[in-house]
């Protein structure tokens, strides 16, 4: 059973993994590149090396675990955290600790291997976002989790372990501090000034216009004013609301053209880069709807994270996002 | 000029950086090789490729900036920040920014391009860590700084440019986020038992030993009880002290030991991983000396930190620690 353990100094969760552990000798430092087998379990007509889907699109028939899906979604088979079981909070003296409750979920993106985010016709890129919706409002059922993470690891560098397109999704059990974060950071802002901080952020830059990506009746891609990294980007909806997976309709539709086309602009721009996609959307359990504004943020895999950022959580970025933006609205594609 | 600019949601610092832009072409995704150049500029005799010396240990004589040196420390040629100017807070809309000011120096750990601290003398050891303190106290002075961190990068996977041994200082006119959450979950553990929790951590980890890996009259080297990552270790001194710089004497030959000893340990057991170091010390300006704690942390770089992890705040570790602290206590060195 996977361990959930609290720092017992900044209160920072981690979960230890029983189901990847790894032998010291297990570990190759750095190896970049992604270890293929010789079967991908993710290709149309593999489905017997994944545990059994929980959801398939299929506009070509094809019963469930056979061939026929545009999108699969199926449950990892390597767990970070185990679906069954109760939490059990215990503490060991000082320390705290839980059971590693929670789901863990991947949602093939495409039946065939070759493809991306970038290269699928934008009426595939929404089948996907469709699934991550409709995957949430599943989980969010389940009173054990509070909080679901979607993310996507794009190359080696970035953390793949697979090569076939494919995006995850984590249930957990408490609030990542990121997202405590950015809620404390948003609740303080709509306190002063009653109104939500992505809101005002979305005018600034489209007043401002230099740190504009790309851009469509319903999103703005932007370079993020005080960005981490060197060509990370923001993608935030125009209109106010909390949680990705109560958008309107006609939201998806127009987030799948803004995010095929701002990472066809990263993939010209940065020759193709490994990059993590993350889905920053509102707690199950918390009343943040007026404040907190549910965005997805990229981040290219150009640049080491070093000694200096693990001590300080400050980081050191070699491209200003104004130049970023200039270079990522200038290519062609 | 670097410009320091702050994220209107979570308050998160990040520097960008002038003096290190890159344009999109020079990224190099995941290039893990150091390129050296044909001439290192830290190696003995090659003092005029550095900045001039701000101070050096020379037992065998010479003068400021030629051989003969033990330990040298010169300002970093590529700074992240800059040390002359002023700070000029200024506001941009919704968004915060100042000048760039900090120092950003560099202490060559030997004048052997070959040596690490793992294989060095413990005597030479300490000298390193003299150092950092005598830099310290000086850069103190400076009112402009409220916090110096120091770090090693080791290894191009960890973030090293260069291969000769060496560490790093960066002086911050503001308190990073991590120093924050340490000193603010400090005080909120002293406010309710009147305790260091740092000090009951040492405690409790001397009680148990499942998670300690070396130990001498002043210092445990630990698997902390929640790593964010595999064989990350802590080293803390068992006396309560808020600041590095102001350790008594004979802490920096203890801690030399303790330190070598824990590096010759990750070394045998994970093939001399690369590997970042960062000394955690109190903010000069805050009274945190009853709460906080000031310790090493060394984190091997075995794993890669993927979308899950950026987007969460949260850890996925497949080594429990104490499974990492047996492995470091078996081996021979």
């Amino acid at each position: 059973m996977p361990e959930l353990r609290k720092d017992p100094i900044t209160g920072r969760w981690v979960i230890i993994s029983t189901e990847r552990r790894k032998r010291p000798n297990a570990f190759r430092p750095d190896s970049a590149v992604l270890v293929e087998d010789a079967v991908c379990p993710f290709c149309e007509g593999n489905e017997e090396y994944t545990p059994r889907e929980v959801l398939s699109y299929r506009r070509n028939g094809g019963v469930p675990n056979g061939p026929g899906w545009d999108v699969r979604v199926v449950p990892n088979k390597f767990p970070a955290l185990q679906v069954e079981g109760d939490l059990d909070r215990q503490g060991e003296g000082l320390f705290d600790k839980m059971n590693g409750i929670g789901a863990h979920e991947v949602i093939i993106e495409s039946p065939d291997h070759t493809q991306s985010l970038a290269t699928l016709p934008v009426a595939s890129v929404e089948r996907v976002l469709w699934a991550y919706r409709e995957r949430v409002l599943d989980l969010k059922q389940d009173k054990r989790f509070r909080y679901i993470l979607i993310f996507k690891n794009h190359g080696a560098a970035a953390g793949a372990s697979l090569e076939h397109p494919h995006s995850q999704l984590i249930a957990l059990p408490i609030i990542p501090r990121n997202v405590r974060d950015e809620i404390s950071g948003a609740r303080q802002h709509h306190q002063q000034k009653e109104r939500c901080v992505y809101c005002d952020i979305v005018r600034q830059e489209l007043d401002q216009q230099t740190r504009v990506i790309a851009e469509n009746a319903d999103f703005v891609a932007v370079s993020p004013y005080a960005p981490r990294f060197p060509f990370e980007m923001w993608i935030l909806p125009k209109r106010h609301g909390a949680h990705y997976e109560e958008a309107p309709r006609h939201e998806y539709e127009a987030l799948a053209r803004v995010l095929k086309e701002t990472l066809q602009r990263m993939n010209r721009a940065l020759e193709t880069p490994p990059f993590n996609l993350i889905v920053h959307s509102a707690p199950f359990t918390e009343v943040s709807g007026e404040f907190y504004h549910w965005h997805v943020e990229i981040i290219p895999k150009l640049t080491k994270v070093a000694g200096f950022e693990w001590g300080s959580g400050f980081y050191i970025n070699p491209t200003a996002p104004e130049e970023a933006a200039e270079v990522l609205r200038a290519v062609t594609i």
